[in-house]
């Protein structure tokens, strides 16, 4: 415990000189992890060895299902085995010395460099996610099937969100039919939308492939994307209970011939694909996890891979996916726990709601879960922003309101700083003696913008000043504030050269911004 | 840690006694406190203890303003000291043995027995709490004046909501001028409407001596009310910063007289008449509450007080009052974490919102608050259900909704067990040889109600089908189902003979349900 605390301690300091940095004006550092101060400890660390230990026995006595003829081949060369049903098993040493060698940490690169950030266990990072294919339409507030366009102003709202470090396309560009084009016009839009880290899933492995000459041009000519990766895979390597999925399998196999960084995920739905003992639903997402991290590590060590150890809910009366109740902020927080005691850059699926618009239930649902992801030390925490009704249906709205709940997530991940001088004993003995009150105080002054987090749609007005004013609830205030930044935000992140030659190498749908 | 860890599991020891109890059918057990089964700590070991010697420094060196005649004479008779400009000293040795002496934990009575629980750390109760002036009035959405009738309708709501504990009067009752009278009806109309213990503050210490034969005759005769306190006073002994205020005092203090467990409150808010540093207004709170927390134990020791340190936030860019941001959340943690390092039973305020209503700032703002407060094993989780606008108005829409929010923490707080029955392994093994999924299963079926709480209001359904039932919002769900129950639920918890005596001895202005 002690080496926590200290981590903790040299942790805030850390968070004390990003906090100088971002007072002196570098607005890109907002967009940085939070280094948090304090932490929730959902297991004990003989539970947590205990859902490790089952995890194991799950590899080892049950193995993997479905695995392709690559990954069988390299795993077996290694040690692994395979079962008379034709699974692939994995012993605890191979599993464990994976781990060691596993990347502990990595850069992940943003479209430009002031938004890089590392990613590992100890920092705080929020990044969107999800593959949505509704859109709640921001006009008539009734929800239809997104577009690429919508996904586009995603980015855009996006790269001006500072609590949001990492753009994963919340929506599907559904109006696409052609595999490839859609997973190119993907990314296209994502990456002319945001300057910051952008991540899709990926249709098929030959897609990749076929994709690096975007990736390359985006990162400024051959061979440059390797060098810094803006781009993660997520790759869905894993159909529970316990078996690959072959075309996310070789998506993320071909990902590692071209340097892409993976966000590998497995989604076990407690009651439904994975027990529903919570315990139980985490050991088996634990024992998927690390089947990918295995075989990604056993192509490459040491490769920047996300453990997206995604635990989910099921809601028994129907068996629907829910993601916004207390056993879902339980397993994310609990998968974020694993993750840092792996000591690899877990991926937390949090920020969920069952609501379908940004309502009180929405509110809730996303401020327990992404508040509980976020104190379990696991690194990142995806779909914190955006999404509605399970997941199938994104908001520009939402997007914009989770920002603002996130600053104060963000604030309670930093913790209270207790020092001789934050206890102010002679601050107290002079207000005591003096004026009475610290209003305007020094210590006040120096402090009200490091100490407190002002929210910028949150409304703290009196009750007769907000009715005055339209009594309006935070919805309507969202819908304002995402029309006025999506009105006057409309970059475009690549360069009229390099947008020619992607579109003359793909069918690119968005419309070129420098053909009038 | 260890020890923390052993508390834990016999605690969830006896959770899994209570749960099963619950599903034995005692629908008042559902009402008792959750244990919880995993906890969070925003302050390390290290920085409790420097909380702690710099609020024994405050209570030595800054002392205590505005003491009574009658504590100033109890106080000096024990070590302490005047100072030069007349405020009162605490030595810290009495404020040590002050802890050594006060009441761990003490039974907290209900109106009726089947709500009576425990107070103390490791414990966790929701209660309202509160005077608002306003409410949001339930048919026309505005603001109001609050109601005798609004507080009784209240009463009756928090009667039939099954993860509120302890109803504290959340409206004033504005209309009544008459200060005894605010008081007596104020606790008349409680008791009519709850069987769970109430609470409510009290004007003046007189108050206290002119309402025991209320009390008696609701506890039903002379002396009773002492046997079985199911009144808790909410005395705010302090004006911060560090003064007593003798009007509370003298409250407190004839509480002590008649046998009324005291909820001792302190209000410190950061930045106003706290230090901005939250570390300092935590342990400015911490000393307002030991003060007044030494003085009760000196009057009678071992009393039943809960330490009501409500440290608060202003928005410094207005001076405010503010109760919904993530410094909030923190605070109300540390002050729940400092309770349970000091082994009495704390009280903390959250489940604040400064939304006017129960929209998305309102679910959010309250979970977050709700949630911290809940894991930080202070004890009582005060205004928890019902408050909106910054403490200043009340709606019975958001009470409903807020125990809704409440099933969702108490279910966080509960934890995740892990055993070799809960982790699983055969039972994935099972499935994945077997069905290839978990629905229906054996441990799906047994587990379904135990593992899991499900929704009352909260929307889970599809997106069509949620359109198809109208596109609802919790607020309209929760305006169904608070008329549903306050058209309903309508009992009277005095009966018609104490009610005539009661009647016969104070003017008591609800309706007397026996005339027609």
């Amino acid at each position: 415990m002690s080496s926590t605390r200290q981590n903790r301690q040299a942790a805030r300091q850390r968070g004390v000189r990003r906090k100088a940095r971002n007072n002196s004006g570098i607005a890109a550092a907002m967009a940085k992890a939070t280094v948090p101060g304090a932490a929730y400890q959902v297991l004990s660390d003989d539970d947590v060895l205990k859902v490790h230990r089952a995890a194991l026995e799950l590899l080892e006595r049950v193995g993997m299902g479905s695995a392709t003829p690559r990954v069988i081949e390299v795993a077996l060369a290694n040690g692994c085995t395979l079962s008379d049903k034709g699974r692939l098993c994995f012993p605890r040493a191979l599993v464990e010395d994976t781990l060691v060698k596993a990347a502990k940490s990595f850069v992940v690169h943003g479209r430009t460099p002031e938004f890089d950030f590392e990613a590992g266990t100890g920092t705080l990072n929020f990044c969107t996610g999800g593959a949505a294919v509704k859109m709640l339409d921001i006009h008539s507030r009734r929800y239809r099937d997104s577009t690429l366009a919508d996904l586009h102003s995603l980015a855009r709202l996006c790269d001006t969100l500072e609590n949001i470090q990492w753009f994963a396309r919340p929506v599907v560009a559904t109006e696409i039919e052609n595999l490839l084009q859609l997973d190119v016009n993907t990314v296209y839009a994502c990456a002319a939308g945001t300057r910051k880290h952008i991540a899709t899933s990926i249709v098929q492995g030959s897609h990749v492939r076929e994709m690096l000459p975007l990736f390359d041009m985006l990162a400024g000519g051959v061979g440059q994307f390797a060098r810094r990766p803006f781009c993660t895979v997520h790759a869905t390597t894993v159909v529970s209970p316990m078996n690959f999925a072959p075309d996310s399998l070789d998506v993320a196999v071909a990902a590692v011939d071209i340097g892409m960084p993976i966000h590998c995920q497995t989604g076990p739905q407690a009651g439904a694909t994975a027990p529903a003992a919570l315990a139980g639903t985490l050991a088996q997402g634990c024992a998927e996890s690390l089947a990918s991290l295995t075989i990604i590590n056993l192509l490459q060590p040491g490769y920047p891979v996300v453990m997206g150890n995604w635990v989910f809910v099921s809601d028994l009366r129907t068996g629907a996916f829910s993601g916004g109740g207390g056993e879902q902020a339980l397993l994310g927080a609990a998968a974020g726990q694993m993750a840092a005691f792996y000591g690899v850059p877990g991926g937390v699926g949090a920020g969920m709601t069952d609501s379908k618009i940004p309502d009180q239930q929405a509110g809730f649902e996303k401020g327990l879960t992404l508040l509980l992801a976020g104190l379990s030390n696991g690194g990142l925490v995806y779909e914190s922003a955006g999404m509605l009704a399970s997941l199938l249906g994104c908001s520009f709205e939402s997007m914009v309101i989770d920002n603002e709940l996130l600053s104060s997530v963000r604030r309670i991940a930093r913790g209270i700083e207790v020092s001789d001088a934050t206890l102010s004993v002679p601050v107290v003995e002079e207000a005591v003696h003096g004026r009475g009150h610290f209003l305007g105080s020094e210590q006040t002054m120096a402090l009200m913008d490091s100490e407190f987090v002002y929210p910028q749609l949150a409304d703290r007005a009196s009750v007769d000043d907000w009715h005055d004013a339209g009594s309006a609830d935070m919805w309507d205030r969202a819908t304002l504030r995402a029309k006025e930044i999506l009105g006057a935000h409309t970059p475009h992140y690549i360069s009229s050269e390099i947008d020619r030659r992607i579109r003359d190498h793909y069918k690119i749908r968005l419309p070129d911004p420098t053909a009038v």
